[in-house]
Formats: C-alpha cells, structure tokens, sequence
C-alpha cells in the first residue's frame, strides 16, 4: 500500500457548479495507484463537493435553482457582515459535501457512466479553492 | 496493511430505503480485513446512500415524505425529459450521500446499535444498482 | 502504511453545534501519522458531524435557526412515539453527515483556516456519543 497527496487550486466563477473530474483523474495518473481510494476535501465553507450528473447542463441549472429557492439570500440571517450571499453559502455547504471518496481501479476513478465530480461555488463572487486530493491504494 | 474492492449488485424497488447492511457485512468477512475502514460508493445519480434507524420502519417513512414534500415533482425544472421523477430524484440524491465510511474493528462494522447501511432508490421504478465497496486494513 | 483506530465520547448540550476540532487533532498526534487520512465516524441517528466556520458563532445560531425551520417538530410524523424531536432529528441527520474524512500532513488535520469539525446535537436534550477516529498514513 502507498499514497499520494496533492493540492489542486481550482478558480471558480460565482454560483456555479465547476466539473472537475479530469483534474481528478490526473491525480490518479500521477499516484501511480492502480486499485485504492481517491480521498477529496475541500478546504472552504462557502463552497463544496457534489458527484453529479455530467451528460445534461440543464441538471445544473436546476441544482441551482432550487437551493437558491430553499436557502434565500433575503432572510434574517444574524450573520450577515460578510454579505447577503455568505450565510447561505454556509448552509448550501452543510446541505452538500466537503469531502467524498472515489474507489480507483484500473488506474481510474471507478465513477458511474453519468457521474462527474463537481466543485459548487456558493458565493456570488468566484475565487481561487483549494481541493486536498488525498489517494491510498497498490500500483 | 492491505484492501479489498468487490462491486455489489442492489435490486431496488421504485422510491425506497433498502436495507443494505447485512451485505456490506458480508464483504468485510470475505475481506479478510479486522481492523481498518470500509468505504461505500454508490455509481448512480438518482440513487443515494444514507446510515439511518435500523428499528422503526416509520422513520424510512417519514424521511420518504418529507423528501416527497422538500423537493416536489411537479416543480417546473428545466430537466424534465427523463420524466418527472428523474430531477427530484438528483436533488434528493445531492441531498443525501454518493459515498459513506464505516469503521471496521473485530472483523465487524461499527456501526451503532440503532444504525443501517440504507440505498435510498429516488425513481419511481427501481433498478439494478453498482455499490462498490472498498475496505482498507489489517488482516 | 499504519493505522489508528479510537473511539471518543463527547458529551452534547441539546440542539446545539459542539466543536470538537481540537480532541480530534490530539488523536491526530496520539497515532504517529504525518501523512494520511483522518476518518470520523458518529454511532449515532439523531446527531450528525459537519465541517464548518469556526470563527463566527453567530453562523452556529443561523444553522440552528435553519434547520429548525426546514424540518419543523410539529410536522405530522408518524413515527412519533420517542417525542417531537426525535423524527426531525433523524431527517437533520440525513440531510448533514454520519461520516468525514479529513487529509493529514505534518500531523495536522489538513483544515483550510475557517474550518471546524463539528458535532451537530439535534436533540432536545444532550447525551454522550460515540465518535470512532479511523487514522490512516504514514509515521
């Protein structure tokens, strides 16, 4: 058993989910693991993790929609300094994930065929994110 | 140390929990493995994985409702091609878990008393279901 | 590659966020592990874990506030008979994690700078729960 640990930084526009499984997958490569788990955390609670549908943009849209329907900017958020927007980028975040784990096999992410890994920016602002990929296994 | 990686196949019936653990159990026997970490990951995006009451069927009930009522079907999504389910069915899975970690010790998992492993079908009709099942640790 | 396995009991305060941040990092240091992964696992159905702002307690009171309202106690739940809480903790449960895994480097818990470990008590009243620290990595 090995393992290799890397950080990728991945710029983001505001609100938006950003698909980020080729990168991932280079990390795979680069481990040189063959069979074993690819570990990925994101170092933000204002934006996070999703495995989702990768073939339908639409999908995306939606996913959009409707947590900025069921997390408003507008209500009477006691934290509230950072802007209307960050409380409930706080919330998407629990809603979702700030870490996920893939089995690798093959040398390749072991993702369904309608699976992609996304990074959802919840401010409105984009910026710069940090992503530990952390990947335990045999090569 | 040393790991495991076997691909379960769940038939599941249209929009329920279905009780997994005695599965999962089977494979941490077969691998070998008495001290270590079994890592589920679910390949689909309308499907997902929770760790609920293992007791009361009621609750599997109630969390079927209230997910029933949080993200309604006859929303007006912009995916809609696939039937009125399948956006729904997204949601509730980004709502819930693609992959869940379990701790091994004794050769078991460590789950607690109250605890199972559930694959929560989000479509109307059920399927076949991948679930790999990645178990790292000492034999 | 070694491995650390402990389990931690926290006593909560009902519906309330306990930061446990520094216990977990100390099991960090108790294992040897410089480079690795930090598994958490909560043996529990109605306490949940996140990874959230740990500056701000006021993000704390807007996520207690939120959920409240998202999965209210008075909701028509048929599986009832535990008390008002104990359906709508189960589904706050659902909605957050059971499991997280944080990346190790230099014996640290590799959080960004406004990242804490939390463990999220969604009943009225506080009990002591099991949190299993699965420790993976390098000495």
């Amino acid at each position: 058993m090995t393992q290799h640990q890397q950080t990728l930084r991945i710029s983001t526009t505001g609100k938006s989910l950003c698909k980020i499984t080729s990168q991932v997958q280079a990390v795979v490569v680069q481990s040189g693991v063959r069979v074993g788990l690819c570990s990925l955390f994101l170092r933000h609670t204002s934006a996070s993790l999703v495995i989702q549908e990768n073939a339908d943009p639409d999908v995306l849209k939606d996913l959009e929609n409707f947590f900025a329907k069921l997390v408003p900017e507008w209500e009477n958020y006691i934290h509230s300094t950072e802007g209307a927007d960050d409380m409930p980028a706080h919330i998407r975040t629990v809603l979702t994930q700030t870490s996920e784990q893939i089995p690798v096999a093959n040398g390749r992410l072991q993702l369904g065929v309608w699976q992609g890994i996304y990074l959802w920016e919840h401010r409105q602002r984009g910026s710069s994110r940090e992503l530990v990929v952390h990947i335990m296994g045999e090569s």
